[in-house]
């Protein structure tokens, strides 16, 4: 991985850790709301959607690019659809 | 928030928590590779809906199905899908 | 259905119709480009889940903000929880 | 867009589209229920998905595989990020 992405993508993921430390500590309180809760967890998956795109622009940029020159494409884009099949 | 959803809840984000420490650590590794860090993110993402749902679950058995005898369905129904916005 | 909520979804459907309609003559054209082609089949899809929240907001209000008058709340929350899921 | 990539997203998409017809009749019915309408959107927004996803394989083997060679990958490859944030 891009040593770029590496260090842009580790650090938004930490952030988001402390996010979800915030919500564990959120659902100790028994008057926690739910909706108050579903609205941090969706955050979170924001975060990641954000460190996830990432780590993607910097596969696209180094991997996918140049796998023609390297005469793996098919492989390579098979990986990645399937990795994207996650969303 | 139903103690039931609150406990099932908070014991889904503690994993997702470690699964979130795990990429973090992985992403200390110069080699890590990208579609790797990919799915792992979207595994995240998937353990968060999974919380998302439990929550989402039992505000609408707690609060929303209740909500026309109280008589603020209107501001309940309103506020929750504010929230799912985030998706 | 409420009424309203019907007619509401009803428009936003075929306004997303007619926008696929143009996709799909698009695609007629050999020299039609992937990422154009990717932005116009997102859009239908955000005019969809448009049409998805009328439909949405109109079953919670008259659904399920009165299902434990009812008693049948346990069934409508599981009810919409399962189609929920095709999110 | 490669040939092949054209005419299976074109056949996905005409097959959608019927399906949203489908869904335009049962919103004519006063009595069509929320929950079965919001099903089929979701399920035409699944096929849309499915379009999609053959437009982008498409476009990753075409044009991002081949871009490091021509010298415009970071153009490309922004120009497809920007289209996925659609997602």
């Amino acid at each position: 991985m891009p040593e770029d992405s590496r260090k842009r993508a580790s650090r938004r993921l930490k952030i988001a850790r402390g996010h979800l430390d915030a919500i564990v500590r959120m659902l100790d309180d028994p008057d926690a709301y739910c909706v108050d809760v579903l609205r941090q967890i969706k955050a979170v998956q924001g975060a990641l959607s954000g460190a996830g795109e990432v780590v993607l622009r910097g596969h696209l940029e180094a991997h996918v690019a140049t796998s023609h020159q390297r005469g793996d494409s098919i492989e390579i884009v098979e990986e990645l659809m399937e990795a994207l099949k996650y969303t």
